[in-house]
């Protein structure tokens, strides 16, 4: 093996945050149209530079008069005006309010020379020349049933801001509001601060951008880091900049992180997880930088850089997505922020109960992923979300964060603990189901509003719904057994008590070929004949469908299911996704996997059925009032269209 | 006048709320390019295409093995297996394991054929041949330490998500997690709802579009609506288009709203104030379209038309620009909102008390602006923010609203109320201080992070500060005669206890012309010559300092003040800021106008000194240690530069 560059020496996590602090990322202000500046800070103070508004504007439709004209004019008494002209918003004056005269006049409009009060219209009454009630046509005096003082119904120039007065104060952050102000000062290019651009280079030779052609043989996966990182970059107000992968190669690394600084104010790389690109990294740093910091006790994201490369700042991230970003949204994205001149986010947070207990004793900080459901008190659970640093699922399994103290070793069941939200628009899902993967299932979650469902199993299912976590499980099985009521399919031993949501009938049987060409008819086929066979995990409810038509067969056969079993090539070669036995089959890896009609009239590849399965959706009893779980038994109560375009599905 | 359409059946907010609803402003779905979908919304439920992983992966570096080989190995009698090659990611592996041998591997390397499980590299030991302790070079066996489970430090082949998983379901909002998944998934064009196309067109002849030229002198002013509205759109999820203004005449606002429904889902006006444009949009609609409702029940806002013009919904807004957007953002955002696919924000509020008592009596819903203080014990307190909707201003100066029931005539002061927040972020600001208008306070706030405040002038300012509600007061004042200790400049009767955070001075006296054409040489000549004189407001403390020179000089004369204001033409010609008397000089309206040396050499006008006048800065004491005050007092400490920068300043 090549060296190892052991991460001993781990700073602690408030010594990485001050290490990335002191780098500087803040590019120069610039000055942007007020069409686009909405989401930007402000660079510096707006003072306005003019009156807002500009002239005297009357602020009711009425009529402009000199106050003094009015005292004492009351609905018994009042004063007649000669009207001498009308004001128009949007035009200028061509009349002269004299003693004695008024001027109608448009709300917004200039108060015109002499005038010094506006009357509204509602208390006053047009008089047209010997004819008290008068119309439009005639009108020349009006009746004033008010009295008014100088300066009512009238907005005097600079009244809202006056020139020279501070409009909006440098680290403002621009929204609809300060637009309404910046437009009404006229103010249409506004000086705000830079957009810091972060370079982001993807290491590995194994990274594919997606939508690219996938070598899967080859070890290529798609790269998720690029585009996670860079939506990570935009969401805290950076400008993300994608570099090509690199692989381990140091001249290669040394270019693209050298052109990347060029560009950028901050160089982000996502390590590839092998330790000979992190090596290679590293000596890039130390050479062509500035290496501040290597290694942060925390977990996830030990193998953390933060540095120097030529004038920009350098962080280096893990290369595990989830480690990645929870590193990217915990250091960097602050950073960032500041360099933006973004305020950070009020920061959301959940307070709730952990649902399980969960250990933990490796003395560095932890970032515990995990999820909320919540339960028939309306309070909310707290379930770690531990799939494993590479399994991208988790990204959205997970609504937060917990954060563990080192010194932390065991959260109790029903602990208090407070997630920070991955955003303050985070809200528990308003259903938490597990249990079966079922091709019906997933459609009718489409008619659930934020569902959340973890494919893990009818057997799993029923033995987290027995935890208490999950609102609801999915359970397939043999007709007639009811794998809940009767002998548990979990080996526990009480009953769980459930309220069954609904149901429905999937065919199942051996995916095999287009065509058939091994004529498989049946189980006694994959007993005898000498054909490759592939099985579905041991928590998969079709599987124990299967082996429960396998013991029928044994006891036609006077044999033990057992026996049967062990004479299968495969019975043990087990996949956990309900289509991945048929895709086994098309690749021609298997003769013949488990699966369902409906799988084989998707995928187009041969089928012999072997009967049909009930799947039950079976909830939490003091959850059914859940507006998800309530919305799932509708979605099946209603579902016929569902089952129906489904082939092999049925009530 | 002519004819007005009077809101007299108005609908109750509710009902505006459902005929919005019915309207359907939500567009097609669209493909957009995953690295462009953040923020967007799912429209459809995406499976996996592929299994993820697409291989089975080693999940640390170390060696490929047969778990069966390692049975009883430990740190005592480890297994000694041949290496036969080395598998990196991202390459195909061109070894296979067979039982008594080895592979090294790389972590997220495809599993060779034969190994079932991985070794971490810290449980083991290379032998080179007849070297125990060997090196690279001549590495042919290792020791394996330890025992491993088949599956141990393996990643199996759509262990993340398998093929023809559910992966997100339909209304999704894809943040940068969501972009992981979908990375992984090789998803690289992405179903998304459509973006409401929202088009604005706003009313009134006045108009001008920001950075266009304004003629004040015709009662033009810039539009604050078109870009503010526009602003609004986009926050909540759809995309703005602006159309030119339109005038009252029917045949050019039907043309553009015509126009505007044809390119848009959604047509918004904004009304021009005036009562004749409001009646040609009615026509409009009324011929053109459908109108569902006219008039709401709410202030701000009465005047909001809902309907349809040909396929596309529209909304009619007030003309005022604090209507306006308070109408967009309670009614119209919210359906953008849903037209999107986004789901409503979390509603920020703050919880408070009324800094003071406040009467309203109109029996409409009110959305009360609001702004937000916190008093020394953290506490909010909150206090109507009021300038009529005319003013700009307001949009800055409140922090959300308090929607007051239409039954409830008024709100006492220590009321408990909730405040509605203009977005999740907003929060009170950390300095909240009120009085006189000053440059040099200006700039000082600058150095304070999130300050408000409002120059009200020095009189009304300790008002406020003795009612409770700002954090400081400005006092501008002659030097010697403390307005506050000292003779109460409020008239009222208590001095009001504060804490002085600091205090320059600033030399005053009369702006006049460029080259002093008048030869001003003090105050005798506004009282004795004939030249039209622009005073500021009674607020200001800088008019009190004027009222106290004057009353020395009438002492001098034998004469009373009165006398000698009731000589000056124009004494009562106040305007409210600091350099509008300047700009009234300078545009040939005044021959002399009260002010600073400071805006005389700004504006390059001629100034005649008067003398100097203390600024006080004076805290609640109570509220000394909040952030923003320290920060002010250390602003002011430190504000040399401030004062040397500007003319006539001093300490």
């Amino acid at each position: 093996m090549s060296d190892r560059r052991e991460f001993r020496d781990l700073a602690e996590p408030e010594e990485a945050h001050e290490a990335i602090a002191s780098l500087d990322l803040a590019p120069e202000p610039e000055t942007v149209p007020l069409r686009e500046a909405r989401g930007r800070v402000l660079a510096e103070r707006i003072d306005a530079e003019l009156d807002v508004p500009g002239f005297d504007r009357a602020s009711m439709d009425g009529y402009a008069v000199r106050a003094r004209d009015t005292f004492g004019a009351d609905e018994v008494d009042p004063a007649t005006l000669d009207l001498v002209g009308a004001v128009h918003a949007g035009s200028e004056p061509a009349v002269a309010v004299e003693p004695g005269t008024c001027a109608e006049i448009s709300t917004g409009a200039v108060m015109p020379d002499g005038a010094d009060a506006v009357v509204m219209v509602e208390r006053t009454t047009e008089v047209a020349p010997g004819d008290e009630s008068g119309d439009d046509a005639g009108v020349d005096a009006v009746e004033i049933r008010t009295s008014v003082a100088p300066g009512d119904h009238v907005m005097f120039a600079g009244a809202d801001i006056a020139a020279g007065g501070r409009a909006l104060g440098p680290g403002t952050e621009i929204t609809p509001r300060e637009i309404g102000l910046l437009s009404a000062l006229g103010v249409d290019a506004v000086p705000v601060r830079g957009t810091p651009t972060v370079g982001i280079v993807s290491t590995g030779d194994e990274l594919v951008r997606p939508g690219g052609d996938l070598h899967s043989e080859r070890g290529q996966i798609y790269d998720v880091n690029s585009y996670t990182i860079a939506a990570g970059v935009e969401e805290a107000g950076g400008e993300a900049r994608l570099y090509p992968h690199a692989g381990d190669d140091y001249d290669e690394m040394e270019r693209l992180l050298v052109e990347a600084s060029e560009e950028c104010d901050l160089v982000l790389s996502s390590g590839s997880t092998s330790a000979s690109a992190v090596d290679v990294i590293y000596r890039v740093i130390e050479e062509r930088g500035d290496l501040l910091l290597h290694g942060v006790s925390v977990k996830p994201g030990k193998p953390m850089l933060v540095g120097r490369v030529g004038e920009s700042a350098y962080v280096g991230l893990p290369g595990y997505p989830v480690s990645a970003l929870t590193i990217f949204r915990t250091f960097v994205a602050p950073a960032v922020r500041r360099a933006a001149g973004k305020p950070e986010p009020q920061t959301a947070t959940a307070s709730g109960r952990m649902a399980q207990q969960e250990r933990y004793s490796e003395g560095r900080m932890r970032l515990m992923p995990a999820g909320l459901v919540e339960d028939s008190d309306g309070n909310t659970l707290v379930y770690p979300v531990d799939k494993g640093s590479g399994a991208t699922t988790s990204l959205v399994e997970a609504d937060g964060v917990v954060v563990v103290d080192p010194d932390t070793e065991y959260l109790a069941a029903g602990e208090s603990v407070e997630v920070q939200l991955f955003s303050p628009d985070v809200r528990a899902p308003t259903l938490f189901a597990v249990g079966e993967d079922d091709p019906a299932l997933s459609r009718l979650l489409d008619r659930v509003e934020r569902p959340r469902y973890l494919p893990i199993g009818s057997r799993q299912g029923l033995r987290r719904l027995r935890d208490g976590v999950p609102d609801a499980a999915v359970v397939a099985g043999e007709p007639g057994r009811d794998p809940v009521a009767s002998p548990d399919p979990t080996g526990d031993d009480e009953p769980v008590p459930t309220e069954v949501l609904g149901e429905w009938t999937r065919e199942w049987g051996l995916i095999v070929p287009a065509g058939n060409p091994d004529d498989v008819t049946g189980l006694a086929d994959l007993v005898d004949r000498d054909l490759r066979f592939v099985n579905r995990d041991s928590n998969a409810g079709v599987r124990t469908t299967l082996a429960n038509a396998l013991a029928d067969v044994a006891d036609e056969r006077g044999t033990t299911r057992r026996e049967l079993t062990e004479a299968i090539d495969g019975f043990d070669r087990a996949v956990r996704a309900h289509e991945s036995p048929a895709r086994r089959v098309l690749a021609g890896d298997a003769d013949a996997g488990l699966g369902l009609r409906a799988t084989a009239e998707r995928l187009d590849t041969g089928f012999v059925s072997l009967g049909s399965e009930a799947v039950r959706v079976h909830a939490n009893p003091a959850r059914a009032d859940k507006s998800g779980v309530r919305q799932l038994r509708e979605a099946i109560a209603d579902g016929d269209d569902v089952f129906a375009t489904l082939a092999g599905y049925g009530r």
